[in-house]
């Protein structure tokens, strides 16, 4: 199991991203090999800075490195030799099973698309992340890669989002819902309305519209939207867990009689923290690509990205490329018939 | 302070609703009288299911009830004789100083804009949500009147919302930041992206991109987006919330030390809910149109319409509408100036 890890990806790259891969040698999977891409006297500072002991992993050259203010194109065409780049020139050539950055996701997700192509029937790879509900993980699909969607894209999220929960989650016919503001078909801004057209007459199992509270609710397993809104409902996710568990700090320490129930309560809260907690779901994979590429936030901490390396290797020991093929390919015939009525 | 109350509008109206209405009456502001507007028999049958003295509050009949599915156009041209059309026409004659709904949102703002007419400089009235955050409110506009929006009515946004909070809510010169995916200029869809050039040359104190977690981190005191994605936003925060009391219930009564544990922390936990409770936050001022109007969500309970009720009366006598009017006024050739110039 050999993962490309993008060394200079990540708000504080190449510093946390060093710290998790050596966390995800010691924490994770035992068959794990990582290749760290990047620049090799930073990468190798860094290693030295942890006292990680030589050789620990294997430093592949990349002379430049995508900034956040890149656009896409650019890295695609100009940086050649950026760290994401070489990540997915590695996978494509056989070196590498996977890829994980916690980089600019729009360049991610550009270079993947070019280096390693696209499977049948997607026109563009969307990102997935599972987010932890009450009754088990809804994926929620696209959420950052792609932010200006056409009806058919949803369509196609809806697709691969579906063939990732019942072929990766082991989510069987998974209920696919449509986020608008109402649960009323005629709801939602142009854009959802057409698609809810289309996803009605797909044969997913569409249970209609779903509202924001239904990401938690269980409703669906999978929630289909474009990636603006995907995008800022994670966040706004991760913003409210955050301010919720200042604001319950805050209260617990105001009184003495807060202080003793803290004390006893400890166990609870942190497993409550734990279960809340972003980092240890690892990185939202890129679906539609034909290869493995796991997309990290760019505040990830180590723990996160240790997370999304043992997230990758599972999503190569499962299969998740010819099992996304095989869910879509159901569909072909459909899919196809929706592009031509649309054109 | 005289305000009409859409008796038939809410998932469960008239009960939900008059009994909000009582309550009102009995914990909200001592001057306040409510004009309950829908069909006389229902509402009279509900007042005398929850024992309401006689004449306690006022009926004022409407024959027709525009449900959850109604068009907007639909209400404002056909339904002249729907509580809600009474309602606005009770305000615009007089009759009322607001009006509070909690039904069909767009059919309530589409009637709101039609009879009391819209205010110089608006092209749409938006709906402003104060959500509560770590450090005081944060205002979110639009969170549902408009789910097309072009860039130049997310500047509106801005100029309305501004007003809002430092006319109404007393925040001086509120920072105001536009909702995106990434903090850079570059990072948004299309809208986004454009709206960013007019808010970054406005005379607002535009602090650029914000991201979802920032809806209560207090980066800004004013938060800019269609009405599609601040609705979602709302609706991902409610859900979230409910989601982590549910999970902190279910951790703290999983063990006996658990279960001691939270008795010693009820009072901290109590409070945090009351702050985390949108019922009590009342409704969403719907900004733009020449009156008061609130707009509740369409599950309320009775103590938000009570909040709501109380809000309303907040914004009557904080002046509202001249303090809304003046701040725009401020703006005046600059508005117009983008509109001739995006012409």
């Amino acid at each position: 199991m050999r993962i490309a890890l993008d060394g200079m990806g990540g708000d504080r790259a190449p510093a946390v991203v060093v710290e998790g891969a050596l966390k995800a040698l010691k924490e994770g999977p035992s068959d794990l090999e990582i290749v760290l891409v990047g620049r090799p006297e930073e990468l190798k500072a860094e290693l030295a800075r942890l006292g990680a002991a030589e050789g620990a992993l294997r430093i592949h050259p990349a002379s430049q490195a995508a900034g956040m203010q890149d656009a896409p194109s650019h890295v695609v065409r100009q940086m050649r030799d950026s760290s994401i780049r070489i990540c997915f020139d590695l996978h494509k050539q056989g070196e590498v099973q996977a890829v994980v950055s916690a980089g600019n996701s729009g360049a991610t997700m550009a270079v993947g698309m070019v280096v390693m192509g696209r499977l049948p029937e997607v026109d563009r790879p969307a990102l997935a992340s599972a987010l932890p509900g009450l009754k088990g993980p809804t994926v929620v699909i696209d959420v950052g890669a792609n932010v200006d969607c056409s009806p058919l894209m949803l369509l196609q999220f809806g697709y691969m989002g579906a063939a990732y929960a019942e072929k990766v989650l082991g989510i069987k016919r998974p209920a696919v819902g449509l986020l608008s503001i109402g649960e009323e078909d005629v709801k939602g801004n142009h854009v959802v309305k057409l698609a809810h057209e289309y996803l009605k007459n797909s044969e997913l199992n569409f249970v209609g519209n779903v509202e924001g509270r239904d990401l938690f609710s269980g409703r669906a397993s999978v929630v289909v939207c474009d990636g603006f809104v995907g995008n800022v409902c994670l966040k706004v996710s991760e913003g409210l867990a955050e301010a919720m568990m200042t604001l319950l700090k805050d209260n617990v320490f105001a009184s003495l009689r807060g202080k003793v129930g803290a004390f006893m309560l400890k166990p609870a809260l942190k497993s409550l923290a734990e279960r809340l907690d972003y980092s240890s779901y690892g990185g939202a994979p890129l679906l539609g690509i034909n290869g493995v590429g796991l997309i990290c936030h760019g505040a990830s901490s180590p723990r996160a990205i240790a997370s999304a390396l043992a997230a990758a290797a599972e999503c190569v020991r499962g299969g998740l490329v010819s099992h996304l093929e095989e869910g879509l390919a159901q569909f072909r015939g459909r899919l196809l018939g929706e592009s031509a009525a649309a054109e």
